[in-house]
């Protein structure tokens, strides 16, 4: 199995939610199979930043703003090439929409969460896909190019407000107040997709806090909640890296 | 704070629980502190390696024998220094044993287990330790050794046979088979200290899979069933790891 560099801290939980899934999944690809002693795992090498740093680093839309913000995440990135990583994913969405500033110079695979989404739902026959995320997430347009290539129409919610509701829960899911977090979504869900429209898309929970909202499905690429598929994007960036990791070199 | 360089995958559910403990220890620690943004915390360099290879590359009494063992643990310490690590922990007990070699040419401090265990000793008023471990901790010296300049009296289980029923909780709790583990953990205790010794002593649960034993304190450098005075190794040295990184430079 190949080495593979974690982006980590942006936050921590998630950090510790896409470091158990490859563990968990190097379990399930080797039950059955033969070796000695406990189960064989890829070697990963973790950078956990300061969220505090980057957040209080974050650039505006001035030429030139994001500089500190992309030398933190970039060097980062070539620390974990330096140290063997053969592959490295980011364990946090929002990141990505600077994937291309922030992974120059590293000649190791960086394997985007919307490659890994774009792979999962060319193979599910998602064609619609509803994306819920932190503010900048649904103010960038990458999400869109980046799935485009895969046949996937992408859209956020509608208007600023919608946006603002998504924005709200994923605060209290940071806190961990998680009552009433699954209903509200259902609600901003059918606010911004027509009822004809919900049988063929599908709900990105393009965030890692979202999916504490539905406690009854850890683990899942997706599953479907009164009438509405959703799609965990930790679960599926994290799985598309472990079966990278495999891949023969 | 210091950057904090971590050697996980020793196995990797105690890594977790590492990491976990230093994130929450930074917000306690900022609680009630003024910054702006997101509680900062710790950059963290963390190598998990695979106990696959560590389990089956496991040396002998035989002279030389640990070389292929202590060559990729010493390699993996030196990346987390050349990474940036400021202060070194190894999230699992046993593979303290080998210490002095695989830290050799390591400039940066790696924190031990038993520092941290004899530091907790000192302060608590603990005199008399019980370990509880695996068979490889259980057969060493080392915690004698280095619990003694703390003043601090370490005992093993008295003879194989306890010794065995306590690998066998080990064994049992990693498949997450808690039903009765607190009940013999009870039993192997009283079968190892005296009952007029139990007021004076302590045990220290040494192997991170222990305290799963006892799922009513997460997280407690500390606790107290039917009597008897259990000490979490891992909160003790997850602390510690992260007291030393907010001592100033």
């Amino acid at each position: 199995m190949k080495k593979i560099g974690i982006i980590g801290g942006i936050g921590w939980p998630s950090t510790i939610e896409y470091y158990r899934l490859i563990c968990e999944a190097s379990q399930i690809y080797h039950s059955g199979k033969n070796f000695t002693g406990p189960t064989p795992m890829p070697e990963m090498v973790i950078e956990s930043l300061n969220m505090n740093f980057t957040i209080n680093n974050r650039g505006t839309t001035e030429s030139g703003s994001w500089a500190v913000w992309d030398e933190y995440f970039n060097h980062a990135i070539k620390r974990l090439e330096n140290n063997g990583a053969e592959l490295i994913v980011i364990a946090s969405v929002t990141p990505h929409g600077r994937l291309n500033e922030i992974s120059k110079g590293v000649n190791a695979p960086v394997l985007s969460i919307y490659d890994a989404l774009g792979d999962y739902c060319a193979h599910a026959g998602i064609k619609k896909l509803l994306v819920l995320g932190t503010m900048p997430t649904m103010s960038s347009p990458a999400f869109y190019t980046n799935l485009a290539p895969f046949g996937v129409d992408v859209q956020y919610p509608h208007d600023e407000k919608q946006k603002s509701v998504v924005v709200d829960i994923i605060g209290r899911l940071y806190q961990n107040k998680r009552e009433g977090a699954g209903e509200s979504i259902d609600q901003a869900v059918r606010a911004s997709i027509s009822a004809s429209d919900l049988e063929n898309s599908a709900v990105c929970l393009g965030c890692t806090e979202l999916p504490l909202a539905f406690p009854d499905f850890p683990g899942e690429a997706s599953f479907r909640v009164n009438g509405i598929t959703y799609i965990n994007s930790a679960v599926v960036h994290a799985s598309y890296a472990f079966r990278a990791c495999t891949h023969s070199r």
